[in-house]
């Protein structure tokens, strides 16, 4: 990707962070919260716009109802921090601890007299530990009834980048259906894959999973060293971030190797003809006001029609964001209603151990009237010669 | 890199893994713990061999003093979970659950009857707490105590493999150092860094630092579209994993686009002789017995000495192997000694805020005489034409 493309790409404006602070502190004052502590990850930049590194020193906002927002930065990391969105623009303070200082102790002053904390649901046993310690009175909970409600309706802006991620993941995957598969290992196709994603603008691979023959029946395969040959499927579930966003697509793609005695045989075709069916009358139900559960329930209800409900072993669908899984889940249970601007993925499987197994998946956009499909790549099976 | 070449990589022997296992099972007997709880991370994969998704899904290892250990994983990760070495070797028990199953009930019901547990570092909260309210008599602690313990010291094996991705890392430096630099912005070279980190071996990139002029004085800068000049330093932090092991060098350039007169000024040439001396003198003396704290304090005294003493602004280092950043950490305050076979970073650096900044980084293990420096890409301050 040239310079010149990224510099095109939506942005979130840098006010934006300052009123999801806003709406945090508030949140958090409605539901009795004195204080959310947020570590680095997906929480920390949907509300300050800061990219930190997952390291052992503490980086911590701290959202107190009755305060002004604190940013919680090692020193070394100073300018990185006080230049973030939110800081940048004023919305955040930044306190810096230099090395053999104690972070700790500088959050527990932060949030003097608080009787009840939330953390961010994946804030480090290592700082959750110390400040239960620290704060011996305080009760803790986790952070997401609070962010979640934010992060789980995506704005216009957000909506933009997920479909910038998502295209750039379908370029990736034709890219890979048009080349050679015979004759190669999985680890190799999904080293070609990781840097197709970031060739095509990706910061990074999260998942680059290939799984032919039998391993195409284990959804979460590590590729290895096995070797694509004619007469299989392949399993196709590739995903990471651009510009903090994610995408996710997974396609099937049967090698005939250039021989029509190669091609899938009937069982294949009318498991995947099933799987096809379910996964577009799923896709189509999202609209405002369905339960998330329903939208699993269509696709379950006509693979088990077709007897393959033992095989289809997961839940349709997860939410995406700056997280490549977050609310809201798509399984058996969740009432939740989807609303509009809700992103998820819809991704039925069909899995017959030892065998081989099909999963197609797309990202979907709950609109105001119905489904909004990001990925493009046909979703038929792909019949690949070479 | 090929094919062959991965399939020529040391490995882990499967049976180290039940080693392990048995290990970190009497650590906790000593310790009067009555179980570790290990999520996905660096831990389970010393542990076990299994590299899993971080995903939402509880994956977690149960290991009991009193019985044997059990792996808790989604069920449609089983052939993954079950297929990892210590899994395959028949070392470790695995136990799956379904969708809509409570898999921390089935932790719960592994550990019944514990009156202390010790969780993994970076388990996440939202994994804590939710074991917290399910065990409510039981008192939590870190894991490090006892894992770090296993960790801290590498076998030879592990040398080989950090020796590895430190050559890899070493050749990525080099092709950057070799190639065009002027005219172009940070995040544009930080992204070919990652480029040819894949391509020489590494299977993540981790980060890929490059700070230009006074970016350079920001250690942990992040990359953006600063454009690089001549007339002005660049520093390069660069790291990834490799078959699961960390890589970590840091290195500088001027740039002089070919023009004599674009060369480092006087007071740059004499901080960065200063550096490079105090850099040299620290690793020189990492040997079994010396304190951790004093390889620190050996390059602070020389800096400090030459009046640069507020301008280092971190510890010198910190112990690298499945983490980039683990234990021993190199810093005030720590007298653990030295033993052979711990492995670390050794990277003083000299910031003048505003201005420019230097650091110099090596992976250094300590062999039974005294330093291995893993690293070999010339430390002198490196002159860029291009």
């Amino acid at each position: 990707m040239t310079a010149a493309a990224a510099a095109d790409r939506p942005e979130i404006p840098a006010a934006r962070f300052g009123e999801r602070l806003a709406s945090a502190s508030a949140l958090a004052v409605d539901r009795g919260v004195d204080g959310v502590l947020v570590g680095v990850g997906a929480d920390l930049r949907y509300l300050t716009g800061y990219r930190a590194l997952p390291l052992e020193r503490l980086t911590m906002l701290v959202v107190r109802p009755l305060g002004a927002p604190v940013l919680v930065a090692p020193r070394l990391e100073a300018l990185p921090a006080r230049s973030c969105p939110a800081a940048a623009s004023g919305a955040l303070e930044v306190m810096t601890w230099s090395e053999t200082d104690d972070p700790i102790a500088l959050v527990v002053r932060l949030v003097g007299g608080a009787h009840r904390l939330a953390v961010s649901d994946r804030l480090w046993a290592m700082f959750v530990l110390r400040l239960q310690t620290a704060l011996s009175g305080v009760a803790f909970s986790l952070a997401s009834p609070i962010l979640q409600e934010l992060r789980i309706v995506k704005d216009a802006d957000e909506v933009a980048l997920l479909r910038l991620a998502a295209g750039a993941a379908d370029r990736a995957m034709e890219g890979i259906l048009r080349g050679r598969l015979v004759g190669r290992t999985e680890a190799d196709v999904s080293r070609e894959i990781g840097e197709r994603l970031v060739a095509e603008g990706h910061e990074t691979v999260e998942f680059a999973i290939v799984g032919s023959g039998p391993n195409s029946a284990s959804p979460h395969h590590d590729p290895g060293e096995r070797v694509i040959r004619a007469g299989e499927p392949v399993l196709f579930d590739i995903g990471g971030t651009l510009a903090g966003y994610s995408s996710d697509i997974t396609r099937m793609a049967w090698i005939t190797g250039g021989n029509e005695q190669a091609g899938p045989d009937a069982d294949y075709r009318r498991l995947y003809d099933v799987l096809q069916g379910a996964q577009a009358a799923a896709a189509a139900a999202a609209r405002p006001g369905i339960a998330a559960e329903r939208v699993d329930a269509i696709a379950r209800e006509r693979i088990a029609a077709a007897g393959h409900g033992d095989h289809f072993i997961h839940r349709i669908g997860h939410g995406i964001g700056l997280e490549g899984h977050e609310e809201p889940y798509l399984v058996a249970g969740n009432a939740l209603p989807l609303r509009e601007g809700m992103a998820f993925s819809v991704e039925p499987g069909i899995y017959l151990e030892g065998r081989y197994g099909a999963r197609i998946e797309d990202i979907v956009v709950c609109g105001s009237d119905g489904p909004r499909v990001l990925n493009e790549v046909p979703r038929g099976l792909r019949l690949v010669g070479g």
